[in-house]
C-alpha cells in the first residue's frame, strides 16, 4: 500500500511513551498527568453506567454537557454561545481539530500554522488536500511575527490555525495578538482554528485570550478544548469544538461520519460534575503553577536553561550548555541512559531551527518532579 | 462556509432518534438495545477507573485487548493475526470505517459500495477525494450480482466496501460470495474493506463468512467491527481494525491523528471480560433469534410482508400493501401519528428503487416489542 501521507511515521507521543516504558524511566514526554482524576466524576460516570447510559449519545453530544459547556465559556470569557447549535461534543479535542481541518480545507487551500505546531495539524491538511504554510515562531521568545503572517496570507489561504496556550513552548498570546489576528483576517473569508485545550492552565495572573473573547474572531472560528487537561483524564477522550451555527452545520457533516458520537455515561457525569462544581477550573492555575516553580527550583544548579512557561503543563529546557547533540538524539538517550523521558521540540517544525530545547510535562505527583529534578541536575 | 458535503444532511440515526423523542415514540429506528449490558462488564470500568487507568492509552489500543481480540478471532475463524502489528482499536467502528477509506483511497480513485449501504461510507470516500461507484442488491433478495461487480472493476478501482451481516437488510454473505469476490479481486491491487460489526448476530445455524476466513482477502483487506454490538453497550464506542501489518501502518498514520487514542477504562474491561468470558458471543445467536422470532410473529396478522432477517438485529418490513407513500414520508408519519420510529431503507441508495421497506431493530425488550407488534399489527 502506497502511503497518502509519505512524510508521517508514528507520532512522537507514541515513540517516547513506549520507549520511556521499554527503558523503564520516568515519563516526562507525553502529557499526562500521573494522579488522579477526581474520585466524584468517577463515581459519576460509574453511576450513568448503572443507570443504563450506555447506548448511543446524541450525534452533538449529551444535552446536559453542552449546556454546562456554554455555561461554562459565559462565566469564563462572557460569550453567549447557543448549545444547541453551537456546541459540538467529539471523542477528544484531536477529533474535532481534524473534523474541522476536514470540513474547512479543500484540495489545493492553504493552511497557516506556526511551527513548533502540534503534529496532528498538518497530515489532516495533507488527508484533505491542502497545503500546510509553515511560519516560525522564533526562539527564544516565540511571538508570532505578525509582518510575517500577513504577508503569506493569500488568495488560497483557508484557514489559520492558532494555539494559546501554546504546546509545546508554554507561551500565552496577548489581546495584542489576536486584535491583530483580527485585524489581518478582516474580509478575507478566511476560518481560524483554535486550539485552546490549556485553556485554564495559565501562570502568573496572565489571562487567557480566548478566541471566543473576540466577537470579530469568533464569528469565523471554530474553538476546540478537551475535558482531558481540565480533569487530569487525558484517556476519556471527550473534547468539544464550538462555532457559528453554519460553520457547526459542516462540522457535524463531518463529525457524524469520524465517530458519529462520544462516550455516553462519561459525557453524563461531566455535565454533573461542571453543574455541581461551577469554577471548578479556578483551582488549575494555582495548582500547575506551584507544579511549574517546583519542577523549575529543582533545576537550580542544572546546566539546562529555561524561561518558566507562562501556561500549559509543560516546561521547554535549553540543553545547549550541556550537549551539541541534536534533540532527536538525546532524548532518546537520556530516556535510555539517564531515565528520563522527554519530547525533542524540533519534530514540531518543518524547518528545524539550530536553538535546542527539551519538552518535559510536569502535570506530575511531587515524588516524580523531585526525582525528575535530580536526574536532570546530574546531567 | 461552503460546503465540502454537498449531498449529506443530519444522518437519518439521528433525525429519526430526535423524531422519536420529541413524539414519544417507541425507538426503533437507530440500532441500539433497550436492554442493560453485562453488569460484569460495567463494575470492570468502575473497577479500572478506580485503580488509575484515566490517562491515555497506547495509540494502537491497549495491549491486553488487542491480544483478546487476536484469541477471538483465532477461536471464531481459525485465523492468526498478530495483535501488536495488526490489531488497532478505534472509537468506534465508524471511527475505523472512516480512518480506512482516508488511508486508502486517493483523488480520483473509485470505491465500490453495495447499495443499501451504510451512510458513512461515501462522505469519507467524498472527503478523500474519490468516487463512490455504486451497486444495487436488488430487492427482495438482496443479493450481490457478481457480474455486474465484475463489470464495475476498472483501473481506477482502489477499494469495495462489504458488509455481511448486513445493514440494513439483514442477509447474509454466503461462502461462494467471499470466493467469488477473491477471485474478481485477485492480482488486481485492490483493497477490500469488511464492515463485520455483526458478526456474532447470525441465525438459524448459518455460519459468518468473515473475510478472515479467507487468507487471500484478508491478505488485502481491513476487517472492522465493534465491541458495541457484542456487548449491547454503543455508547462505549470502542471498535477495531484487523489488517496485515503493512496495511495497519498506513491505517495508524490517520488513526493517530484522527482520534489518537480510545477510551482507556473501557478498553481495559472489555480485555477482563473477553479473558473471563471466552465463547460469550456463543450466546448472541440465539439470544437474538429468539427476539427475531417474537417480534416476527408479533406481525402474524399485519399487513406487513417481511422475510425474517438472516442476521444482524434489523428486520426489513415491506409496506407496500399498506401504503404508497415514499418511506421516508411513511417513516415520519408513523413516528408521529403511530408512535413508532423506524428507518426509511431508500436514504441508503444512490438511485433509491421502487420498492418499499422499512427498517425496525428488534433489539428491543419483550416488553417493547409487544408494543411495537400490536402498533404495527393495527396499521
Ligand atoms: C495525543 S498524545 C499527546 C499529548 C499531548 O497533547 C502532548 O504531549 O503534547
Ligand atoms: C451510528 S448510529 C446508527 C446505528 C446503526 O448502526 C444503525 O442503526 O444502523
Amino acid at each position: 500500500l502506497d502511503t497518502k501521507l509519505p512524510k508521517v511515521g508514528t507520532t512522537i507521543f507514541t515513540v517516547m511513551s513506549a520507549l520511556a516504558q521499554e527503558c523503564g524511566a520516568l515519563n516526562l514526554s507525553q502529557g499526562f498527568p500521573d494522579f488522579p482524576a477526581p474520585e466524584a466524576l468517577i463515581e459519576a460516570v460509574a453511576r450513568h453506567m448503572r443507570a443504563g447510559a450506555n447506548q448511543y449519545a446524541p450525534m452533538a453530544g449529551v444535552a446536559a454537557l453542552r449546556e454546562a459547556v456554554a455555561a461554562k465559556i459565559a462565566a469564563c470569557y462572557g460569550a453567549t454561545v447557543d448549545a444547541v447549535s453551537e456546541v459540538t461534543v467529539t471523542s477528544g479535542a484531536t477529533e474535532a481539530l481534524t473534523d474541522v481541518i476536514l470540513a474547512v480545507v479543500r484540495p489545493g487551500d492553504e493552511v497557516i500554522v506556526f511551527d513548533p505546531a502540534y503534529d496532528s495539524y498538518e497530515p489532516a491538511v495533507e488527508l484533505a488536500g491542502g497545503r500546510t504554510v509553515h511560519l516560525a515562531l522564533p526562539a527564544p521568545a516565540f511571538r508570532p511575527d505578525w509582518d510575517a503572517v500577513a504577508a503569506a496570507i493569500g488568495p488560497r489561504t483557508r484557514l489559520i490555525v492558532i494555539n494559546t496556550p501554546h504546546n509545546p513552548t508554554g507561551r500565552v498570546w496577548e489581546a495584542a495578538d489576536l486584535e491583530r489576528l483580527a485585524e489581518l483576517t478582516r474580509d478575507t473569508g478566511i476560518f481560524i482554528l483554535s486550539d485552546e485545550v490549556y485553556e485554564h492552565i495559565v501562570f502568573d495572573g496572565r489571562r487567557h485570550e480566548s478566541v471566543l473573547r473576540y466577537p470579530e474572531l469568533a464569528a469565523r472560528a471554530f474553538v476546540v478544548s478537551s475535558f482531558g487537561k481540565t480533569f487530569h483524564a487525558t484517556g476519556w477522550k471527550v473534547g468539544y469544538c464550538v462555532a457559528p451555527a453554519a460553520l457547526t452545520v459542516e462540522l457535524r457533516k463531518v463529525h457524524q461520519y469520524v465517530t458519529f458520537a462520544t462516550v455516553t455515561p462519561i459525557q453524563w457525569a461531566l455535565a454533573d460534575f461542571l453543574r455541581e462544581h461551577p469554577g471548578h477550573w479556578q483551582e488549575l492555575p494555582a495548582f500547575y503553577q506551584a507544579k511549574r516553580d517546583r519542577f523549575c527550583s529543582l533545576l537550580a544548579g542544572s546546566r539546562l536553561r529555561f524561561e518558566p512557561c507562562a501556561g500549559t503543563y509543560f516546561q521547554l529546557l535549553d540543553y545547549s550548555a550541556l550537549s551539541a547533540e541534536r534533540d532527536v538524539d538525546l532524548a532518546r538517550r537520556l530516556t535510555r541512559e539517564a531515565g528520563i523521558a522527554s519530547i525533542p521540540v524540533s519534530v514540531f517544525y518543518e524547518h528545524p531551527p539550530a536553538s535546542r530545547y527539551l519538552r518535559f510535562c510536569f502535570a506530575k505527583d511531587d515524588a516524580t518532579l523531585e526525582r525528575a529534578g535530580a536526574i536532570l541536575r546530574g546531567l
